[in-house]
């Protein structure tokens, strides 16, 4: 599944390492007979021999094919859509689609299903909150939850939701702000510059506003959001539908998961006003119809350099993973002390196992000689036609830079992650400390200067964030911090200085157990204390966990500093070579890579072959039922088995479709021509997982839950007849 | 650690997996500037310029130069030792190492010390024993063992000890087998002649017969141990001390374990006599002094193809890692549930732990380009001359057919790991079900057809696995059959066919838990019983462990079947042919891959030096305490700090040597000129994790347990006088 939390990290991961800029249009599909099937034409790319020079040229090698498309609302290829399904959208669809569309902040995009701010997601994207407004009497994870007035409405302590209102573009700002600088003082002045402008924009803490480099780095604009912080439950169903065959059938098509979730933004404690919602098909898809999916990317690498790629295959991957299994293993065995246990860590487990078989997907594409092969034979054609361009001649050693800053990494990479990354210290608490110890010292400094997270743009998300009141674990944290603590000694060894230093004469549990006991941070009080006392306050504070995160600060920044200078600065200058490179040899009218910003899919309703099966694009009730085995995680639950003689069995469930979608697309509506949801995106099949490199229009699919299917169960199963008759209404528009 | 039971499993996979002849000695060592300090120089080797034709030939790759030495003792280079150290062994010399030298038969190495069938090996090679003798009351792995008197010594439930007694070249009539034979049949042929030679040399259940493939095929030995299967517990430190520094000083230098464990074999219930026993140094060695090592290096892949290295580091080992590290997770937690639980898992957490550093070393190799571009360089060097040598012709596709072969692998893996390599259902009832299931099919069967681990000269060591009165603990069995379930329905899929009949409608924990709380095969007398009636008995059971075996026998044969012959016998085929061509590039005077059968080597006791350190070849057991925070694992036992007033504190504890050893060398003699007893091997440094395709004579470090250091805790902590009293009789020898 496209998971929120995991979804987001390997975003932040990938983004951080992700350099390349964007992939193009096809320049030879018309002719080549091994083109994939729906290899996408493309209008304005010249042909090959049109880039080299007329005569003694040397012979280029052939510009491969690309597909897919993840496009932008401002720039979107409205008549080439025309051209192929005799469908041209125009500024006010498009203007909808983006203000019905709408994204969670921590990794999941939405959109508004009727005019008093109702939002529907996942029930994955709203797993967090499911679990923080249940308690160890109430397990709405477990039950479901359905709110059955609005005053039955449960606030998320946790949810931010955001609706871009606005798109600038601010690439020639951007561009002054760093002309003729280099490396570090390029990355310096960048992201001082993205800090200003956004400060400019951010007029109270209702908006958002982040510049977001687009084709990395070739554009840059400005996206405004209305942000909504408070954002309340109305109904999900029980776990057991919602992710109906689990692990093991997660990523697997044919499925039958009721994957969906109602949200609630509210203004001044009331429902919010949101004129532009999408209409809902009673009826949902048909075969081959064309569907829209608007949403949010999180991130792809489909431009990486194969530097790149290899050290995302042989490193970044496999750690990931290694870590991810024994974070597996030891989750599953702490779920067996009791209900309780199961229920605060059920969440995280789901994230792992999701992230597990994500990973492994990716790096089976990673492994797979046709997909390098292809990937060193686009690298190719672009070498040489940078190699044969005189303008071009800037780009030429941007591969040899990046490929050095690759072998830096590996150098690097385990202080980094270990300090800085999120892999060493694995815990709520722990995140909590460093948010404030960070705060304060980084509030003391103008805003252009501070680390990105805490310039005034960043602060509300990283406040909401910091000032949570969602629960948290004790006995989890200990597991989780002591695992990660292990992790650290292992990867780092016993004898390296932080590693001394944090553990001293303790063990990784004695220590976890310690500073996860002794610290006062689980009262939002407390931290709010702290925070507002500022430097002074942190830096006199003894509250364990505050001293633990102070007490590796200096190690943590300066590996960030090294890897900021050392990597992330000549492969962003690099890149931004190579984009433009890019853009004079492919033309302009393709997608950028995915950034967790709104982008707009087109394809159809459609199944798929492979070796040895025919896959329908459609699964229908009845299926769940035949796979009910009454086990985990193939067990219906009590509401499903009792309401069966009520259901109409052939009504659909779950479909797939030729969109093109990735990790942060979870809970983005599945859209006709008159931009009505007839689905709900919930996943991508076994053969998306390669999606972060390419997409491969044979075999490649999203997967969504029917709106039908939707309406039906509210109805039949769940009697939620409320949420059923504000949707009913949204029918008619 | 070089660990018995890890070491033993990647030995087999290693085995399974590995195809080409043996490394070789260095044509251009003496003139090459660039080659590393310690490179082997080689008498007989041809000049490359003496191999390729004398004129109009083209110029070919320089052959690198080869280092280390796991060296036959049948073939042993006694010349060249006494050229380059003025020490020339004899033949008696040689002998008497071999016959002093013993292998315990689930994967370590050990020694003769006294006449009196003493043997001296690791703690952690006897810790399966430790543990198996131990009870929830008396816990020998946590307090230690001591045999005060003969009497006291505990009978090892599963511990077989075997002693080279001779060597007999069947070369010839191997190949008169194999003559003209390809693929499918040439693997049969061999196997069948194979089992026949071992049949006709196992006169009685006290000898052990082994045909071994020495250079991948290039030789056949047929070796004739003498078998002990009456072993009996003498003494055993604490797992604290055995174990100091536990998993994060794994593998490091310096260290301060005391990783010694004292064995007896037995002949019809008395010591047995072992005339031919090392001696013992009460000085151990000095910095410089020429060290001999006398042991069974499980296995290396110091020739396989770049093909076979690239599979190795994409699949092999990413696999055996992922599971390993989530088998760590859940075992860390596992052994939360209370101090039993911990008993019970604690020597399979260690052989995991092992495992997994070992592994991830491995790996590191790998992804060296120093270490891939010589392999690349080696490769090609000997690729040239085959092409230009008509009479190497055959051989000149082998490489091509091993890396089909290895695509092929990539396809198979998942379902024969699971079904058939161990990793699926990883239970002790499960394996013990699975031998009685086959034996008894087997057993019907002319002795040259069956599964090779069932041909007679085999069974005695397969009975004592299947007959051991070993304790099995359901709880953990449940634990490891459910999670390797998991796993199992992971890598193939829910709706695999193997997959849905075993699972059915069970959880992999609720079909664990049911079968192992229902299978009576933790009872002997039941498994013998069943083995006695033969396939009907069998046949007829309806133990439910049993039933599971029976369930997948088909499926599981078959993909035995199918991997035997689409990649084993391929590979097997051009192993050979690569072996001949080696031989007649190189010459002859070079050692063997490792195969877990008697090596000898020679180096030095000394330290190195690397970036930012140098490293002092002994520690002292003053160090100990230094490094001694009183948490495991840098928690000293009560025994150490109670004695401390006693102890010479400047004594010797640990040391390192030059010495080429790897995974099956643990429990090895460090032996002097006069074969005495210096050391004990229990470990090589973090550089010697690369081993297995290659000697870094720079880093590479055996690490050993010092003799006098040895004799100082048995006298001054342990009070072990009578073992102290049997050493010193050997020391006058």
């Amino acid at each position: 599944m496209n998971r929120s939390e995991l979804a987001r990290r390997a975003a932040f991961h990938a983004t951080v390492l992700a350099t390349l800029s964007a992939a193009a249009c096809a320049g030879n599909s018309g002719t080549d007979p091994s083109a994939p099937v729906r290899s996408v034409p493309c209008p304005s790319a010249p042909e090959p021999s049109a880039i080299a020079p007329a005569s003694s040229a040397p012979k280029l090698s052939p510009l491969p094919p690309v597909t897919g498309g993840m496009w932008l609302l401002n720039d979107f290829p409205s008549e080439r859509l025309e051209r192929e399904h005799g469908f041209k959208p125009t500024k006010e669809w498009l203007d909808h689609v983006r203000l019905g569309s709408v994204r969670l902040a921590r990794g999941c995009s939405g959109s508004f299903v009727s005019p008093s701010g109702l939002v529907l997601t996942n029930h994955h994207c709203a797993h967090s909150c499911i679990e923080q407004v249940s308690t160890a009497k109430k397990d709405y994870d477990k039950d479901g939850y359905l709110a059955v007035a609005e005053k039955d409405e449960l606030k998320c302590p946790n949810t931010e939701i955001n609706q871009l209102v606005a798109i600038t573009d601010v690439t020639q700002r951007v561009n002054a702000a760093t002309k003729g600088l280099a490396d570090k003082d390029y990355n310096t002045a960048l992201k001082g510059e993205m800090s200003k402008i956004e400060k400019e924009c951010a007029t109270g803490d209702e908006v958002r506003c982040d510049v977001v480099s687009l084709y990395h780095g070739g554009q840059y604009h400005l996206y405004k959001y209305r942000r909504y912080q408070d954002v309340r439950l109305v109904f999900a169903p029980e776990f057991a539908i919602a992710f109906f065959g689990g692990d093991p059938d997660n990523f697997m098509f044919p499925r039958y998961d009721l994957d969906v979730s109602f949200l609630r933004v509210y203004d001044n404690g009331k429902p919010a006003s949101t004129p532009d919602y999408f209409g809902w098909s009673t009826t949902g898809p048909k075969e081959g119809d064309l569907s829209f999916v608007s949403g949010h990317p999180g991130s792809t690498s489909r431009t990486l350099t194969m530097a790149e790629l290899e050290y995302m295959r042989d490193f970044h991957i496999p750690a990931r993973l290694l870590r991810l299994t024994e974070i597996r293993g030891a989750l599953t065995e702490f779920q067996k002390r009791g209900a309780e246990q199961k229920r605060m860590s059920t969440s995280t487990l789901f994230y792992v196992e999701n992230g597990i078989k994500a990973l492994k997907g990716r790096r089976e594409a990673l492994l797979d000689p046709t997909v390098m092969n292809a990937k060193l034979a686009e690298e190719k054609a672009l070498r040489e036609r940078v190699q044969a361009d005189p303008e071009l001649q800037p780009a030429s050693t941007a591969w040899d830079t990046i490929a050095a800053a690759q072998r830096k990494l590996v150098e690097l990479r385990k202080p980094y992650l270990y300090l800085e990354g999120g892999y060493g210290f694995w815990s709520e608490l722990f995140g909590v400390a460093r948010s404030i110890v960070r705060a304060t010292e980084e509030l003391t400094k103008p805003n252009e200067q501070r680390l990105r997270e805490y310039v005034d743009s960043q602060l509300p998300a990283t406040k909401q964030q910091m000032f949570s009141p969602a629960p948290i674990h004790q006995e989890f944290e200990i597991v989780t911090l002591a695992l990660s603590l292990s992790q650290l000694r292992e990867e780092l060894g016993a004898d390296h200085p932080v590693v001394r230093k944090v553990l001293g004469k303790l063990s990784p549990l004695e220590l976890a157990t310690k500073v996860v006991k002794g610290s006062k941070l689980a009262d939002v009080k407390v931290r709010k204390q702290l925070f507002e006392g500022g430097k002074a306050a942190v830096d006199a504070s003894n509250d364990p966990m505050i001293v633990l995160a102070r007490s590796i600060e200096t190690e943590a920044r300066e590996v960030r500093a090294r890897y900021e200078e050392l990597v992330e600065a000549p492969v962003r200058k690099s890149s931004e070579l190579l984009a433009k490179a890019r853009f004079k040899v492919y033309g302009t009218s393709a997608y950028p890579d995915a950034t967790f910003t709104l982008r707009l899919s087109w394809g159809q309703v459609k199944g798929w072959s492979e070796p040895g099966r025919e896959v329908r694009p459609f699964t229908e009730f009845g299926g769940a039922f035949e796979r009910h085995t009454g086990q985990h995680p193939f067990a219906l639950p009590k509401s499903w088995l009792d309401s069966k003689d009520k259901l109409a069995l052939q009504t659909h469930i779950n479909f797939v479709t030729t969109n093109d979608i990735i990790g942060g697309n979870s809970g983005s509506p599945v859209l006709d021509k008159d931009a009505r949801v007839v689905g709900l995106i919930f996943d991508g099949n076994i053969h998306s997982l390669g999606g972060d490199y390419g997409f491969d229009p044979v075999k490649n699919r999203a997967v969504a839950v029917d709106s039908a299917g939707i309406l039906h169960a509210l109805d039949k199963i769940y009697g939620a007849t409320r949420v059923r008759d504000e949707l009913s209404a949204g029918a008619k528009k």
